[in-house]
């Protein structure tokens, strides 16, 4: 049995932590299983070596700044296998590219190509743990490439898929995936259990516990990931192939995200190609557009509303502006002061009602909706920043979530 | 015309530092020569990192440490290449290991093998500076080594010996090499020039501007070496092959060394095999012995004295213990609070007196000799610790060596 087990930052923060870490991998290992472990950069490092950056270069290259960031891993890992030599346990490291993970080449954000994985399985058939730094690679031109936000569960993932292992164990600062933020519901619940297609729209909406692209590759690959934490060890959430022979929940969890705002161009004519060429313009601009709502038509127009990272509305206002025009719209708008609140829940299929619901909790509360966007199994609702949190709780009380699913 | 340029520690200790080398590197690739630099790893980075392996383990694997240690370096190249790349002045970083810096498998302190440097030279054909991390490279069994102390400096020569370079510049807090530590003597002076014979006995004895391997790599690959100061950027000091056409200096500098101590067997045997029985059980224990004086015999048995590194003193009383009872000797002896304090000078193998008026010197001054050893080019005295500062200005003022040569 082989177990792929990923320590985020956190877990790794100090050589306390190291210690503790490498304590645990022993016994995971004592229990018969064989074990691959992927590292972040200890605590604050990546960040670190950002500010480093920023002190010699206005803008700094690509190329470059991979090759930088990449050393926190490093340092972090042979640090683990050390610790776990000292325990009498055979370790051997590995950078992304000694494990042959191929990227493409594109800087900062690159995507794993292949998974070659020689060297680690050789390690595993001597008796050694596989440790391997997350996050990096090295991509098709031989040059180290980094995977961006969340990109050691991704090399986690990747590897479990491509060496066969039974689950991928990624072990983080919280215990689990919870049905709520449990800073904004006190009483939210740690879940058990999630499909792959819940956890990705809780991903997608505000859900940080895993990052979107690591939850795809363990959905398309049939990787098992277990979430738990690094600071209790105790059983957190399996993230897993929706079961067809059990009920599901209705709905799992109320996920928010605070980190969009919205852009409305008002009286746009309402003929074939509109949308196509503003949407066009904004991808060239590599604005990420998450939410996009069309009304219906009146009198041959209509308003588009579209949220997009709030960082990026700057940018976005321009390439509208510019559209704008060539679309005789009358107006352009935006608000900064927004915020998503989603139900996801994988039951949601085959219950109706669940908007309505929905719906009526919110104007219970007085809460008025912005937008409106449902996945099969999600309901997003744009509402007040200010009055989203409001949202969250009422939303988890109306819908039981802190009962025992 | 190519240059190599290899930074030190100080030289690329904060950003400021990092973008002035910066700045030095495009003013020489203005005046039209290709550039290839070499760094280390900035400031106490080394320092930091091996703190943090012994803080996770009793004794840092070698593999593993070598594997941390380089993660140093990985960050000084990167960022002196965002800096080069801010200025316009296009860059590119590589590892021990792109740059083909093949290396034995000896963990700590890996001999180079082979610099292969296809991608080194594939950047200068594309107009770019190639920056190198010094120290480290990549083992025929495809794992990281570092080359130990000195390590950059050896990096350096090895890749102006592969590139065919017409010059290595070795960048580093001080001017140049002095005719004696400035610290103790301050009216030392700068040498202009001295040969590499002369170099390698003053890296030997005491004189830590330049480590002795890479001194010992440039005589053999005949490299100019020139030791100059990225602080003030003015000339330092040619490390070349011995014109046979100029009269060299009698006496270049005085160096003094404070880090060995002497151990002493009394009364052996004197006949054949003592000698190698005693050295052969301290080279088993990787101890290095530096001077070894053994005295006339007299009826039948001798006294032999030799230096050892202070860090392994104990190691060494521990092997001579054992093997001095073999030899039947009377008695083990050791002093820690001994120097050594070297003249070194080309010019001295065609001038006879030189150590009569060295031993004079120290007569003169009251300073015992307890042990002495010499070279064509080189005459050492061991004398008491706190008498080796004394010696050293007696004897620098002695043979005039703050006059200009």
């Amino acid at each position: 049995m082989l177990t792929v087990q990923k320590y985020g930052g956190t877990s790794v923060a100090d050589p306390d932590r190291i210690r503790a870490v490498a304590d645990h991998i022993a016994r995971t290992r004592r229990g018969g299983a064989e074990v691959v472990v992927v590292v972040s950069a200890m605590g604050k490092t990546t960040d670190d070596l950002l500010r480093l950056a920023r002190e010699v270069a206005r803008q700094p290259h690509g190329r470059e700044l991979d090759m930088l960031l990449t050393a926190g891993e490093r340092i972090s890992m042979s640090l683990l296998c050390m610790a776990l030599i000292d325990l009498g346990v055979p370790a051997v490291s590995f950078t992304g590219s000694q494990a042959g993970i191929v990227t493409d080449t594109t800087h900062g954000k690159a995507k794993i190509l292949e998974v070659r994985g020689d060297r680690i399985r050789e390690a595993l058939a001597r008796g050694a743990v596989a440790v391997v730094a997350g996050f990096q690679g090295i991509s098709t031109d031989r040059d180290i490439t980094t995977l961006g936000r969340g990109g050691s569960d991704t090399t986690a993932v990747a590897l479990a898929a491509a060496l066969g292992a039974e689950v991928c164990e990624i072990y983080t600062d919280v215990s689990g995936v919870f049905s709520a933020d449990p800073r904004v519901v006190p009483e939210a619940r740690k879940l058990s259990r999630v499909s792959f297609d819940e956890m990705l729209e809780m991903a997608a909406t505000g859900g940080r516990v895993l990052a979107l692209r690591s939850v795809e590759f363990a959905r398309n690959h049939h990787v098992p990931i277990h979430v738990r934490s690094s600071f209790t060890w105790e059983p957190g959430t399996w993230v897993v192939e929706e079961d067809p022979t059990v009920e599901q929940a209705i709905i799992s969890a109320v996920t928010h995200d605070t980190s969009e705002a919205k852009v409305t161009i008002a009286q746009v004519a309402d003929r074939p190609g509109v949308a196509a060429a503003l949407f066009r313009a904004l991808a060239d601009e590599a604005i990420n557009v998450d939410m996009i709502v069309q009304n219906v038509s009146t009198a041959g127009h209509t308003d588009i509303s579209f949220t997009v990272p709030r960082d990026d509305l700057h940018r976005a206002l321009t390439v509208v502006a510019k559209v704008a025009a060539d679309l005789e719209a009358t107006g352009v708008s935006h608000d900064a002061g927004i915020a998503r609140v989603t139900l996801v829940g994988a039951g949601m299929k085959s219950n109706p009602g669940v908007a309505a619901r929905m719906f009526e909790v919110l104007a219970a509360e007085g809460i008025n909706i912005e937008m409106i966007s449902t996945s099969s199994i999600r309901i997003s609702c744009v509402v007040a920043e200010a009055e989203v949190e409001r949202a969250v709780r009422a939303l988890h009380r109306a819908f039981e979530l802190e009962a025992a699913s």
